[in-house]
């Protein structure tokens, strides 16, 4: 977003048609200006206007404003991490609003620097939007992003980004991270005796997507904006969990100075990620079933649930022993499990002494690849 | 692409149909692959084919195959730029290869870190196709972008990325850059008494696209891919010059080692990113007619189109009059103007002494919008 240097006429295309989540307040307040569309007042002057609401970054050296921003790195290293969000296989329209999408592409990017024991420090963030898409619902994009930042990291801030038009609404942001001359916490350092502990949401995510999938729909099951509403009010944190996930990002320096020997964040859901850890460092992890059932907040029988919900972006990590049960764990983070030797079949996930084979997680090519809502 | 941990099953997906850029050698010459496609084999299988043809980056300390990668910064400092293509506004499939497209996606970037002064040192990319896109066109994509980097920047490599699913194929780039301990080449600190001067092509890549809609279509101005093979041995220089620029990605070094004041890379062309250089610094850019047409290799019929042709990422920088005319310029910088004070209309590109008004550049809002080849 660094050629944001002169304005076109403004146009007044019409708006956007359709169900959409219910717009909130605060963006495009200024009534001039809310038919302007991205095609009608084109790149320059909607950069104008999304640039000033975005957060800055405590980072920056230099920009936005030049062919690239200059970042500060005093340890000599930095941490970098790049996702996208996909209209269709990532999310429905009629679901999330154009803020709710900011703050979760932020909230996602930012888990996985946290999830390396770092702190985040700056976003940049491509973006493409259909030439219809009204000014207004960039803006509210953008505070989007500016509340995730202040929110989850503060002082973390967007440096740069593009601005193009697509028929496919994405955006994709690389995040970076300052380690703080700490080692980065990898996945391959668990060891066994360690404890197995999360810190965040467990399956809250993928319970808010299977209420969307079935109650935030019309008739013919058509991703519908006014049930959405009425899911919201009903069970606010497990759609809240799916739509405009909050992770635990402070929790990931936090663990990095309380010695965490591995770590990742749970993006894959906890049965895919936790055989991530044992796969790299040879070794199996041991779920006990009561403690993941009260870290999640759920009963018995939604625990193999909670095992293969994807999208909660908490952090799994394992700590020395001395750490554990009956020990005090840093910020939010819970006993789940201890790091046990691989068995015959392998580094493995287990709940209870018993291999957990379900594949589980989510894959958004075999699960969400139907109708754009 | 930082999850490639298990392989899904081998699908037999069709492979897609229609007039595309012919394949070139190299990508996907496994028989028993052919027919995979990103929807049928998934993202862990793709990402695992795909992740050991990028090039590694020596800047490198960790990744990938974390949450995120660690990235050595030695100066304390580090350079950030990202840039997007999207099929439609920024590139048609019956005009470029894959190979094609994971260049040209490297180069645009490299050449923005480049303008900074800074060498380049990784990628990250984040790609979304389309679930029927061959594996085998996104290992050409891969092929593209290690090929960019050895010729380009060698020692640059791909650190992370993302990997999705999109009706629309998307490939988002960002690239980091060192600056090894010299100050940034901002773009507001042109001089008057400057001499203004360009390394690479002026104009090439504008008249590569001119000639691409002209004669690279068939009879109804769909875009072709036999036309488009035709035209590229027809005019070899201009077509490579849109499609797979080769940016003096070496000389924004050279240009701050030599002292440069200011810099930028041409991607919107020359009268409007000279503007953008004038603008910043409070002073008006004065091109030599003759100059700008022996720098562009053209007579001074094409001036214009040279003046306000896009694309061409080549480097535009200032350097301070000790070495102007007939004294050398860094790599491949030809003096095509001087600095002067902002005249009574302000900061302004002058060619021959007159302002300049047309404004020239790309704008893919306005000029690139139509059906999709």
């Amino acid at each position: 977003m660094s050629e944001a240097e002169s304005s076109g006429p403004d146009g007044d295309g019409a708006g956007v048609e359709g169900t959409r989540a219910a717009a909130e307040p605060g963006g495009g307040d200024d009534s001039k200006h809310t038919l302007d569309t991205l095609g009608s007042v084109g790149e320059l002057d909607a950069l104008a206007r999304i640039i000033p609401r975005l957060p800055p970054s405590e980072a920056t050296m230099l920009g936005p404003g030049d062919d690239a921003a200059v970042l500060a790195a005093p340890d000599g290293l930095y941490v970098v991490t790049t996702d996208m969000m996909i209209h269709g296989p990532d999310f429905r329209l009629a679901w999330s609003s154009m803020r709710d999408l900011g703050f979760k592409a932020a909230a996602t990017n930012l888990s996985d620097v946290a999830a390396m024991g770092a702190r985040p420090t700056a976003l940049v963030v491509a973006l493409a939007a259909p030439a219809e898409t009204p000014v207004s619902d960039l803006e509210a994009l953008a505070d989007g992003l500016r509340e995730a930042c202040a929110e989850l990291a503060p002082g973390c801030g967007v440096v740069g980004g593009d601005l193009s038009v697509s028929p496919t609404l994405t955006i994709a942001v690389t995040a970076f991270g300052d380690l703080e001359g700490r080692e980065p916490v990898r996945r391959d350092g668990a060891r066994v005796g360690d404890v197995v502990a999360v810190s965040g949401p467990l399956g809250a995510a993928a319970e808010g997507l299977a209420l969307l999938f079935e109650r935030a729909v019309n008739g013919d099951g058509v991703p519908d904006a006014r049930a959405a509403a009425r899911l919201r009010s009903e069970h606010p944190v497990a759609v809240a969990a799916q739509l405009t996930p909050h992770p635990p990002i402070a929790d990931g320096v936090a663990a990095a100075l309380a010695g965490a020997t591995s770590m990742l964040d749970l993006s894959d859901g906890l049965a895919l990620d936790a055989r991530r850890i044992a796969r790299a460092s040879g070794v199996s992890l041991d779920l006990d079933a009561a403690a993941v059932c009260m870290a999640a907040g759920v009963d018995a029988s939604r625990l193999p649930h909670v095992i293969v919900g994807g999208e909660d972006h908490s952090l799994l990590a394992t700590f020395p022993p001395a750490t554990g049960p009956g020990q005090s764990l840093p910020g939010g983070f819970r006993v789940i499990g201890r790091v046990v030797e691989a068995g015959a079949e392998g580094p493995a996930l287990l709940v209870g002494g018993r291999v957990f084979a379900a594949r589980g997680g989510w894959d958004s090519f075999d699960e969400w690849s139907g109708g754009v809502g």
